[in-house]
């Protein structure tokens, strides 16, 4: 596992995330767009154009490799390039989680015409992957830190139409390394897909008492 | 299910996809481009407006919804929104599937930095969409048509690296409208993530019978 820090302050990720999220907001904009357009092949052509020079821009100054998940001075994981939640994937719908005091997590996502499978219909595989990720968040420690997943098994009800979902996860119990974990994703008339998964924290994962320290250490070094 | 009907020639798709195949692939590589470039912020900000532009471009003229999934005169499925193997479609990797006459189904795609989840690691829910895909590609009379997936059980032997992954799928069975389905995913070393699939065909699908008599009455038609 890849445990990288980066020296920001929470005002300095806020600094990037106000650059960062709009622009990749655009790029789903413009994956929707090339989808759904009937301009004729010769703007099809400029286009390509015009966005390779965008990309040849952007390409500058660029990491090697991926994007991986950075973790900040006070342990909080930026998972930015997440197919799942990462705020600079324009993959990601992105989901945004929010965890609550009874362990519960929730989301509530958008799918537009880019998560289609059957016409009209969410593709079964984004189900899938989105209540994966939303296992994997009530697993964790709630701090972005990733969690693998052992065994997925998900069981479609009905066909979920394009549109607006719910999704919520909640812990079951555990055992060792292994958290397991149910989840659903709802339309407006309730559960379309609900999956149950079997997750396995990484071995060398600092355990939350040892994140609680690091934590404390940080901040005293701030006051100091 | 929306059974739409395009009048295309074979000739007229090749000339469409000659167009919309490199537009897309330029996307694909602005949506790695935005997760992995460090150019400074006004950078970022003059790429934001760029990308608006060709958007707007773009919805000049547009489908309503989403792409959907019109079949052609023959039958033949254009699932080109599709989010795993959709050729306009840049959340797509894409996957290009090859049908065998064993039944088999297999495809061969490259997985890099907008499919990651740990870091360095092919998201476990991207793993899940790709073999939910195959499941339903082999369980598909093999011309396109959808397939509803009814329970996904996908179990995860170790890590997948990112980089090139290798896919097949085949069935074991069936009852009824419902197809039994196995398929793996594997990195150079061997298989890295499994599945099981129970696949449902659409209640109102043409049988493979039906989807022949038309084919053939297209082709009696053309050649009257």
């Amino acid at each position: 596992m890849d445990f990288r820090l980066v020296d920001l302050s929470a005002d300095e990720i806020a600094a990037q995330l106000a650059v960062v999220e709009p622009l990749t907001e655009s790029v789903r904009a413009l994956i929707d767009a090339v989808i759904r357009t009937e301009v004729p092949d010769d703007d099809l052509d400029d286009a390509r154009r015009r966005i390779d020079a965008v990309t040849a821009s952007l390409r500058a100054a660029q990491k090697p490799g991926s994007y991986g998940v950075p973790f900040t001075r006070d342990f909080t994981g930026m998972p930015w390039g997440n197919a799942a939640v990462g705020v600079r994937n324009a993959i990601a719908p992105p989901l945004r989680v929010d965890h609550h005091d009874d362990g519960t997590a929730t989301a509530r996502v958008r799918l537009g015409a880019a998560y289609e499978g059957p016409a009209g219909l969410v593709h079964g595989g984004i189900s899938a992957m989105l209540l994966d990720q939303m296992l994997g968040e009530a697993a964790s420690v709630g701090n972005g830190t990733p969690c693998f997943t052992g065994t997925l098994t998900v069981k479609y009800l009905r066909p979920t139409p394009l549109g607006d979902v719910d999704l919520r996860a909640r812990t079951t119990g555990s055992e060792g390394r292994k958290v397991f974990v149910r989840a659903e994703l709802c339309d407006a008339d309730g559960p379309t897909v609900t999956a149950e998964g079997i997750m396995v924290s990484p071995r060398n994962l600092p355990s939350p008492d040892q994140i609680a320290k690091l934590r404390a250490a940080t901040a005293a070094d701030h006051d100091a």
